[in-house]
């Protein structure tokens, strides 16, 4: 018998699809090396052998991928919400992120938002880091001693952003990403990569966006970026690029907008007709960000209509536009956003269900990384296991109506084991 | 020196109007008797020797109010929220509802939301029971107990709902209303006190209604309801009530709408002009739900509106319409919807600021149990202790910042010690 299998026994809930869940009370999930081997409401007699960690009533279920989350504003998570997204930016945002510099800050700040981001369900994230190299470094040290996979981004930026913080030309943030870059692969990481992170169309230079795909061709690493967030955002956006039908186009036309290069794109908002098309067509990966677009005043994005349409979405904590790393509560922000966007703005477009959002939090964004967020047969080994007894109730519950609660009701005192690729990594 | 008469010393934070907080870092709180004395950043020579307890470097803030919570709904919390308001009554609320005939049941289920209640900021509390007289005795004896001061109503229905819950009759379910008010009376509970509860108007018959006024006239007790939710329900009352102009004149024609009584109405989401004018004129309290207004798609209350008009608004958790008694959440989410509500609906009325919401969760809602929910002098002394060292922050925040990040990271967890009218309770 293989050394390297393994099962979990427990209340197994995992999404195929949008529609429903797959329950399978009392199963066994078998993990063998890395990947899902396969689920079993009776074991099958040839794994007899196999080492059980019978985890009793509680429930597993696959790793939460958290598709945009800043770590340098973690610091700030729950502060300065009386603002939208532009001024929010220069007075929040730009002098926290400035500290940065400081590898002493960057170390005691990020050492908090990893511990903590480990200690939650989530299990893979795309994370954007700052303008700093060093910092970005000792960050991506630290995600990866977590156990957690993770893209992670030095951003970039060359204009409408503070002197203090401002990359002082397209060509030296360029080469700082490349220098950037030769420092990750000569980490030789397992779990940590490199994702390219212009902030956003009014932050980057066209001569800057050039640059990041000639890096982006070379090295062939994947994009992240935001989109379409926020009506002031958008405005700018057009001024900036006359030339652009729509947002999406900003970064299309530089090769940054998925098509040759995965791409994942925050908030989509207000992304109309064709930017849906266009981000359908390139298989740009939606995150849905609904706290943030809350917080931020930026609307609710119409994520029925991504999901009906076929495109790939996935949900965001989009900490600190967002209050909290914790997935389970973007699930019942999206739920919650898209009963008031049918009931105040869009009738035809109807609410979203726990299935569609627990299916976002976990398969959904879970393909940004491959195959990830679930738990059939050849899909990495992501399990989070959920002890949900904190939460007394006198009824019986069955294993849905527990999944439900733990949507709107969960923390991190309801995980109790976490499983990446197939390890077991500890949450303290 | 009286003996009766201790100090706090803390970071002490308050509100005394909507506009700002009132911030004393490392100040004294002196409370004698059941009420505050005082705010001091130095100590007076006269309060010299008096008992000081020194909180150190936490947070000191007024107890929060829950204008309107469902005490036996608190069993499903986070569960069942793919439903309107009438849908979701009929599934999920009644069956449960109807298990509190059962005192066994009610015991275990009454006793899980006193302790949870208990153990977060919520000081006081207006509470719906179900319709059984002996679980709601069984519950305001468990709520005494806990040194909290709720009202807590035995609820009315005689029609329109599930035979196995239906009060037979009007005449019953006001004689039933009356043994159980002659029971509290005889129980001399301190904290306490009895509130009538009519469901809402399409539970309740005219002649329930004018049984309810007889009661409320004799024994001078206040009444809690519903108001103009859901656009469900609102038809279904000018079907029911086609002589009333607007649905709080379902209540108002039976003197059941403040004015001669005090009086609060949970949600007030489509409150018209008419409407709002009426509960200005009758002083009629509003206990604004927003988390569940999105969780039932029931829509955003317009509260800046209800603020600039100078009614009385207070926050609500409407557990389990809202999935958490938590009332840093009810903050948040207050805050969130109303920019949602700018956004989408009506940008003539802003979002609402923290400072709004905190007057709200304290002296707002507070003043339905008289001078509560502030640290001026004379008021009823209920305060909560909050260490908020859980949440770790590599840089200095100010008291403001901090009590900022309380509403939207704050659970029971950061409470640390809670005073109600004078006297330290149990937090477990």
């Amino acid at each position: 018998m293989n050394e390297s299998i393994f099962i979990l026994k427990g209340n197994i809930v995992y999404s195929k699809n949008t529609k429903e869940l797959e329950i399978h009370p009392h199963s066994y999930l078998v993990c063998e090396g890395e990947v899902v081997k396969g689920v079993y409401e009776m074991l099958p007699s040839k794994f007899e052998g196999v080492p059980v960690i019978d985890y009793g009533d509680c429930l597993i279920i696959p790793g939460l991928t958290d598709l945009h989350v800043h770590a340098p504003q973690y610091t700030f998570r729950g502060l300065g919400m009386d603002m939208e997204l532009l001024e929010w930016l220069e007075t929040n945002t730009f002098p926290e992120e400035a500290k940065y510099k400081k590898l002493e800050y960057a170390r005691e700040a990020y050492g908090i938002f990893v511990k903590n981001l480990k200690s939650g369900a989530t299990t893979r994230a795309c994370v954007f880091a700052t303008v700093h190299r060093d910092a970005t470094l000792f960050l991506m040290d630290e995600l990866e001693k977590s156990g957690l996979v993770t893209y992670v981004g030095k951003v970039n930026m060359d204009r409408n952003c503070p002197d203090y913080l401002r990359e002082p030309s397209a060509e030296v943030s360029g080469l700082e990403t490349v220098e950037w870059i030769k420092d990750v692969l000569h980490k030789k990481y397992k779990n940590t990569m490199p994702i390219l992170t212009p902030r956003f169309t009014p932050s980057c230079t066209d001569e800057l966006m050039e640059n990041l795909k000639k890096i982006q061709l070379y090295y062939q690493i994947p994009v992240q970026s935001h989109l379409s967030e926020n009506p002031g955002e958008i405005d700018w956006v057009k001024e900036l690029c006359p030339w652009s039908e729509f947002y999406g186009e900003a970064y299309d036309r530089f090769g940054l907008f998925g098509a040759d290069c995965k791409t994942v794109m925050a908030h989509c908002v207000y992304s109309g007709e064709d930017e849906i098309a266009r981000m359908k067509e390139n298989g740009v990966f939606i995150a849905h960000c609904p706290e943030s677009n809350m917080n931020l005043s930026s609307g609710i994005a119409p994520v029925r209509k991504f999901l009906e349409k076929g495109l790939k979405v996935g949900l965001g904590s989009d900490v600190a536009g967002g209050s909290t790393e914790n997935l389970f509560a973007a699930m019942y922000h999206a739920i919650q956003a898209s009963k008031l966007r049918w009931r105040l703005k869009d009738e035809s477009l109807k609410p979203l269900t726990a299935e569609e959002v627990f299916y976002m939090a976990t398969k959904g964004g879970g393909e940004f990384f491959g195959r990830t967020g679930s738990f059939e047969e050849g899909y990495e080994f992501d399990a989070v296991v959920l002890d949900d007894r904190r939460l007394e109730h006198p009824q019986e519950l069955d294993v849905k109506a527990r999944l439900e609660r733990m949507i709107y009701l969960a923390d991190e005192r309801e995980v109790c084991a976490k499983y990446i690729r197939g390890k077991e990594i500890k949450l303290v």
